[in-house]
C-alpha cells in the first residue's frame, strides 16, 4: 500500500485531560515496528472501561491518550517478523493479548497473557517503550494496547485476532470486549451446567451477555437484578427468566434470592463493579457449591469483604477478565458463532454514531436505554 | 448387651460455663432413639474448635455441654431403624453427617449434609429436639453432634462411620477431624496437581496434614509459614520443603512469597483462623490461577477482605469443611489408608492423657509443642 512504512495522519478522538470532552484531532500514526500491526479501524464501540479511565478515577490512566478497545478493522501494514496477519486481513484488536509463549499462555489455566502488559499498562509499545501516536511531535499515549478511537492504530501482533472477512465489522466490533466477557464468564469461568440457577447483578451489555451464555448453557432459572425495572423487557430477549428490583424489597437482596431459590443460586455474576453488590452476589449463592464470579470492575482502592464462613461452607469466589477467552485463538471462533447465528450481537447495538459524535456517545453510555453505541470511524 | 435400652451412668467432662475448667461428672446417657446410635468412646483427642467453643467466643456455644468431636469407640446399642451399624462395631463419630438423601448429599458437589444440622447446631437430637445427656434430670447439651468427652455418647446414625475393627482406636480417633481436614483440603477442595507450589499458613495439625497431602499429591515446593520457627523441624517430616517466619521479613508476607516463587504459589492454605492471614494467603497466589483455601475457623463476626482485582485477575478464593470428605463413606477409607501406611497418624500424637486430665490437655493445646493430645476415656 502507498502508506506502508510511512507516517499516516488521520483523525482520532483525543482525551487530553480527565473528564474533559474528547476532541477530534489530526494525529500522526507511526509505521508499525517489529512485531507490530497497524490497523485501519472502521468501527469502534464504547465500553464502561473507556469512561472509567476518561473520568480520571483509573489510577493507571495516562493523558493525553487515545481511548477505545472494542473495535474492528483491516490491517494496513505490518512490522518486521509479523507472520500471522497481513495487509488486508480483517481483524479485531484485543486488549488481552495472547502470545502463546509466556508462562500464562502455556499454563493452560488462564487467558491472562503477560507478554505486553508492562507496556500496554503504561500506554506505550513494548519494543522501544514509546507511543506510535503523536500530534506535531508531542506523543499521545496508547490505551489498553488498542486505542481504537482513531482511524488508524498500532497494536502488538499478539493483540490482534484475524477474523472471517465476510463478517460485518460494524457488528463484530462488539466481540472486542463486552459480549465475550459475559459469555466467557459463564462458559469458561463458571462453567454453568444445564439445570443451574443463575443470578445476574446488572443488566447492561455484560449482564445480558451473561444471560445469553447461561441460556445457551441450559440454565433453568436466570434471575436478573437491576435497579432499573425498565431493563426487564429487553433482558427477557437475552434469556432472563425472572427479574428482581432490590428497591422493591426491604430485605437484603441476597436474602431475597436465597428465599426465592430454596437456599441460593448455583452461580452468580456481578456485572456492575460495585463492591457491595459483589458481596451480595457471593452471599446469594447456595451453601456447598454456589460460585460467584466478579465480572465488573470496581473503583480503584475499593475492597470486597465477607465472613470467611461463607467460603468455609462451600461458596467459591472467582473473577474473570475477557471471560477467560484466549483472544487470538477464540475471538475468531466467536465471530464464526455469530455468523452461524449461535450468538447475538445486533441486539446489543442500540445506537450508531460517528467518531465525531463521540462525546454524545459517552453521554449515552450513562443512560439506561443504551447498551452499545457503535461509531463509524472512517468518516 | 446388659445396658441396651437402659440409661447408662458414666463419666463425662462437662463444660458448665465458658472458660471455667471442665469437671468430671457422673452423667446419665439415655438410650438411643430411632435413627440414633449410642457409642462407647474409648479415645478422644482435643481440637481447637473445642477450645473455641469452651472459650465462650462461639456465638452458637451452649452451656452446660459435653464438648469433643475427634474420637473413636465401639457401638453399644442402636435405636430403631438403624441398619448400617450394630453393637460391637468400631466407629468414628463424625461431626459432619452424611445422610445420602438430602439435596447436599445428592448434589455430588459437597460433603455438607444438611439432615441433622438444625439439631446439632443447637445441642440436641433431631427426633425430639432433646438432649440424651443429663445430670440428675438436668439436661446437658450435645456439641457438634458428637460430644466425645464422655464415656458414652449418642449420635445420629448419619453421623457415625463404621471402620476396620483391626484399626487401633487410640490412633484413628484423629480421623474424626484435623487430619482429614488437612488432607482433604488438598485432595478434594484444591485438587493440587503434581509439580505445584504450595504455601501453608500455620503449622499445627491441620497445616501439617495439608503438607502431607500436598507431598502425596506431588507438589514440588511446599512452603510452611509460621511465627514459631521451632515448628520447621517437625514440619519437614510432613513434607514442608521451605520455611518462612514472617517475623524475619519487613515486607508483607504475601510479597515475600510472590518474590520467592516468581509470581506466587499455585495453591495456598490458611490453617489458623486469622482473617488477616486469610488475605495474605489469597494475595500470595499466582495471578491467573492461584487458588487459596480457607481451612481455619475465624472468630465470630470477623470478615475477610481484598481488592476484587485479585479475583478478576484469576485468583480463586474457596474454603473447606472436613476437607470436603463425605464422612461415613470416606473416613473408613482413610482408616484403611492409615493401616496401609499411606497416611500418617502416629506422628501427630504428641501427648497422651486421660479424660480426668482434660484441663491439662486444653492447656497443652495452646503450647507450641503440642499437636494432638489423645485422651483415654474409658478410665
Amino acid at each position: 500500500m502507498a502508506t506502508q512504512g510511512r507516517v499516516i495522519t488521520c483523525k482520532a478522538a483525543v482525551a487530553w485531560e480527565p473528564s474533559k470532552p474528547l476532541t477530534i484531532e489530526d494525529v500522526q500514526v507511526a509505521p508499525p515496528q517489529a512485531g507490530e500491526v497497524r490497523v485501519k479501524i472502521l468501527y469502534t464501540a464504547l465500553c464502561h472501561t473507556d469512561a472509567y479511565t476518561w473520568s480520571g478515577q483509573d489510577p493507571e490512566g495516562l493523558f493525553p491518550c487515545i481511548l477505545g478497545h472494542e473495535a474492528a478493522g483491516v490491517v494496513e501494514s505490518v512490522g518486521e517478523g509479523v507472520t500471522e496477519v497481513q495487509p488486508g486481513d480483517h481483524v479485531i484488536p484485543c486488549y488481552q493479548a495472547e502470545c502463546r509463549e509466556c508462562k500464562f499462555c502455556k499454563s493452560g489455566k488462564t487467558n491472562l497473557c503477560g507478554k505486553v502488559r508492562s507496556a500496554t499498562g503504561v500506554g506505550v509499545m513494548l519494543s522501544d517503550r514509546k507511543s506510535r501516536f503523536s500530534i506535531n511531535g508531542k506523543p499521545i499515549y496508547h490505551f489498553m494496547g488498542t486505542s481504537t478511537f482513531s482511524q488508524y492504530t498500532v497494536v502488538h501482533d499478539v493483540s490482534v485476532a484475524k477474523i472471517d472477512p465476510k463478517a460485518p465489522l460494524e457488528k463484530v466490533c462488539l466481540l472486542g470486549c463486552g459480549v465475550p466477557t459475559g459469555l466467557g464468564a459463564v462458559w469458561n469461568t463458571a462453567k454453568v451446567e444445564p439445570g443451574s440457577n443463575v443470578a445476574i447483578f446488572g443488566l447492561g451489555t455484560i449482564g445480558l451477555a451473561v444471560a445469553e451464555g447461561a441460556k445457551a448453557a441450559g440454565a433453568s432459572r436466570i434471575i436478573g437484578i437491576d435497579l432499573n425495572s425498565k431493563k426487564f423487557d429487553i433482558a427477557k430477549n437475552f434469556g432472563v427468566t425472572e427479574f428482581i428490583n432490590p428497591k422493591d424489597h426491604e430485605k437484603p437482596i441476597q436474602q431475597v434470592i436465597v428465599d426465592l431459590t430454596d437456599g441460593g443460586v448455583d452461580y452468580s455474576f456481578e456485572c456492575i463493579g460495585n463492591v457491595s453488590v459483589m458481596r451480595s452476589a457471593l452471599e446469594c449463592c447456595h451453601k456447598g457449591w454456589g460460585t460467584s464470579i466478579i465480572v465488573g470492575v470496581a473503583g480503584s482502592g475499593q475492597e470486597i469483604s465477607t465472613r470467611p464462613f461463607q467460603l468455609v461452607t462451600g461458596r467459591v469466589w472467582k473473577g474473570t477478565a475477557f471471560g477467560g477467552f484466549k483472544s487470538r485463538s477464540q475471538v475468531p471462533m466467536l465471530v464464526d458463532k455469530y455468523m452461524k447465528k449461535e450468538i447475538k450481537i445486533d441486539e446489543y447495538i442500540t445506537h450508531k454514531l460517528t467518531l465525531a459524535e463521540i462525546n454524545q456517545a459517552f453521554d449515552l453510555l450513562h443512560e439506561g436505554g443504551c447498551l452499545r453505541c457503535v461509531l463509524a470511524v472512517d468518516v
